[in-house]
């Protein structure tokens, strides 16, 4: 998927809404415990509830991880269903990897051909040469880490000379890297009124947008300082939308959840 | 393990050498495809002959991921594996993770609960929430990016302003989240006439030293400028160790080249 492709499916399903994966068997309701794989049960549940509504779902790597093996496995059913399913959605591996070139080729592997996502979030401390592997597969993207959302991101991303702020930079020379068709960025939905100023430094480019919800993100304010003629935003909500019930109805109020945060964006989609 | 212990045991191996294993598939004698885990198959004849020469291993996580669950499994049994032998040897998960709190939580009980590393490597680019949750299980580490050993490393990490580079930025800042007892800085090897400078920033701690070897650092002069009192260094060798023969003798092959790693350290560790 290009650029283009990725407007124009914004535009078919009028939405910018990713739904993040962020599952933990220690929330989820009790009733799943009882199927071989409760995890994965659950993402289907959530999957078909919201697969008309969302644009991109995004499993974070670390809930996965931390359940060893089995989370693995979860994560490996989770992306062949979306993938199976006949409306084309967006998948991103929220994985923020980042090696030397041997072993970046290593995680590009793992990501782009035995789980088949569209894309990998990716951190980059470590320069281009460990952001360049992930780019040779053509119409898969790399998601660079730009401004995150956590209260960390003003430790070293706020960093200034006299060629900016880090996050600037990085976003600024990531573009020398690869075109809009391959490479976005991670902009934290908690600077909201930084999106004006972060559109300008790349005014192409899509931004992925976690802490919508949770987080306390503006997702209004991230639409319009954000956008530009192709949507250019994935808006992120992960736990406010699949944890909007505990209860066996879970599916449903994610559907519902998921509904409004659509409903809030679909002003601004409207104008696409 | 505290900084002590990880002295103590340098002191007792006379070694500073951590093996990386880097475990190829696709580059291990082809004999072992005979096997029902190939790569675990490699890592015990690695391990069973470099045990009483290594002071580490450092599973690189990439080249168990690319293989999905399977690769998994056998990082899983190769962590166990190392665990299980009554010689103790400190365990890298090199995995260059780091994300918002609750999700580097879910890493920390990946590595550390269902792997049992003794440390994992972390990337500083998104600040102290992303590192701290690590930090929370006693006696474990985090190996934190600090200068690292490929091109792309000059690309942010040398960029500058009056408080130094990021790099410094980043080993001075990370020292107030940690002790030397929890937390040691990736240094590439790749800069040796830099380590005088960076033993200066951060005295008492540990340095993990990637790029011996394959990637053409120079051991001896690291060990002149890097060492501390206590040792102060792991030295990583990866490629030129556990590739040293693609034949049947490649364990074998892979202690010859260990002890000459091992040899070269010699005179610097018996001043310890």
């Amino acid at each position: 998927m290009n650029n283009e492709e990725l407007y124009r499916l914004i535009v078919k399903k009028q939405s910018m809404l990713c739904v993040g994966l962020d599952t933990d068997i220690d929330l989820i309701p009790r009733h799943l415990l009882d199927y071989s794989d409760p995890v994965f049960e659950f993402n289907k549940a959530i999957i078909d509830a919201t697969i008309d509504l969302a644009i991109a779902y995004k499993p974070n790597l670390a809930f996965y991880e931390c359940r060893g093996t089995k989370g693995w496995e979860s994560l490996e059913k989770t992306v062949a269903y979306i993938n199976s399913k006949s409306e084309k959605t967006f998948t991103i591996a929220d994985a923020k990897r980042g090696d030397i070139g041997n072993t970046s080729k290593m995680y590009a592997k793992a990501f782009f051909e035995w789980l088949n996502f569209d894309a990998v979030t990716v951190a980059p401390y470590m320069g281009e040469d460990s952001v360049t592997p992930f780019l040779e597969y053509a119409g898969k993207w790399v998601i660079l880490l730009g401004l995150t959302s956590n209260k960390g991101s003003s430790d070293f991303q706020l960093i200034k000379n006299a060629d900016g702020k880090l996050y600037e930079q990085v976003i600024r020379k990531a573009q020398t890297w690869a075109s809009a068709d391959q490479l976005m960025f991670v902009i934290g939905a908690t600077h909201p009124d930084a999106f004006a100023h972060i559109r300008t430094l790349a005014p192409d480019y899509f931004f992925l947008v976690p802490g919508v919800g949770a987080q306390g993100g503006d997702a209004e304010a991230i639409c319009k300082n954000g956008m530009n003629a192709k949507g250019g935003l994935l808006i992120n909500s992960a736990r406010q939308i699949i944890y909007a019930s505990k209860g066996e109805d879970y599916a449903q109020a994610a559907r519902e959840k998921a509904l409004e945060v659509k409903a809030l964006l679909q002003p601004f989609v409207a104008t696409l």
